[in-house]
């Protein structure tokens, strides 16, 4: 076997650990960053450079922006009675998408996953627990995947935003904090033959009578 | 939806612009690069910019090496009688684990594909017929990959070999250069059964008497 540059065996390696990136990509990548031009090379540079040190996570709610807080925690117009929890700053993303919701968020930075080691002291908890003592919200939306992680993480969190509530209604704020979780069910354009039983069984199980008009 | 920072954007445009990389992949790598700590971060700029200043294309061969001429030509222990051209220098080090070849290389730089726009020009094709007259090489194993722009190009190429050949026969130089293109066939572990027709045409073909030894 030729031995490879070494400066080429750094870049296959650090390739290598990116998410996703496996040893075939990582050539397929490294090859294009060699051909790169010269400016564009630098464009490459200044970009990470640049992201790395504007995007930070808001110290309010962890959402990823380059003003802290965020634009969201400083948008004046959001209901901040509503505060939706994700698992990452994409979700943020995504959940924007939605017209209906104008509340605010709270990055959790990943879920609980035991098999990971990934406990709740990993994630903003604590962070979320003092919001809810210090924040006027009424409604928490666990909005983690509906996947065995995510569903495992909202328990948990539900279970330690009880407790708070307990100990909160002692304080004189208002009595409970209404929690909820999006609802289950056939994604839209869903097939039913090519679903699995889980998601028939939620759809099912939530079934609503049906309107006629 | 929720504006992102300009630097993400851009972070997002040209991790997309990498080979095989789309939008959600662009998203995890993001988020993962954002999250590197600072010395991190500093090793991934430092190494880019040192392969991309150091690794370059060999300019006998286009193999893309630290030294120039690379480390393959300049390598004494070599035979110079036997040239293999590759689509790429991935196929280099893919060749370079075949314990019986010792050869030389030359590096294509990818295949024909009017699809693509990519024509003879955009090839290191002079290049190679170049070095056929001023090198001793005897034979040119054309090691492009076996589908159809591999198989195209390995034609295009032997048909230029040959009138070159005609040529150099004229100047003095051995008669005949002789052009070998690697056996089709079954992969080894290959299962009869999940075998494509033209693979299994090709085995079948170019069958040959079994050793009972």
């Amino acid at each position: 076997v030729i031995q490879r540059p070494p400066a080429l065996e750094k870049l296959l390696e650090i390739l290598r650990s990116l998410p996703n990136v496996g040893p075939k990509m990582s050539e397929r990548i490294a090859f294009h960053i060699l051909r790169m031009p010269e400016d564009k090379i630098r464009d490459f540079i200044d970009i990470l450079e640049a992201s790395h040190a504007e995007v930070r996570p808001c110290p309010i709610c962890g959402h990823w922006d380059d003003s802290s807080p965020c634009r969201v925690c400083q948008d004046p117009s959001r209901d901040k009675t509503v505060l939706c929890v994700v698992e990452n700053s994409q979700d943020v993303q995504a959940v924007s998408r939605i017209k209906n919701f104008k509340g605010i968020y709270h990055v959790l930075g990943g879920t609980l996953s035991p098999l990971e080691g990934i406990g709740p002291d990993d994630l903003q908890i604590t962070s979320l627990l003092k919001r809810l003592e210090t924040e006027p919200i009424q409604e928490v939306i666990l909005a983690t995947n509906s996947d065995m992680e995510g569903e495992s993480t909202a328990q948990y969190i539900s279970k330690q935003i009880l407790s708070v509530s307990a100990k909160i209604r002692g304080n004189g704020r208002p009595e409970g904090i209404k929690i909820t979780r999006p609802a289950q069910g056939l994604p839209s354009g869903g097939e039913l033959e090519y679903m699995d039983e889980l998601t028939l069984t939620h759809a099912f199980d939530g079934r609503r009578e049906f309107d006629r008009n």
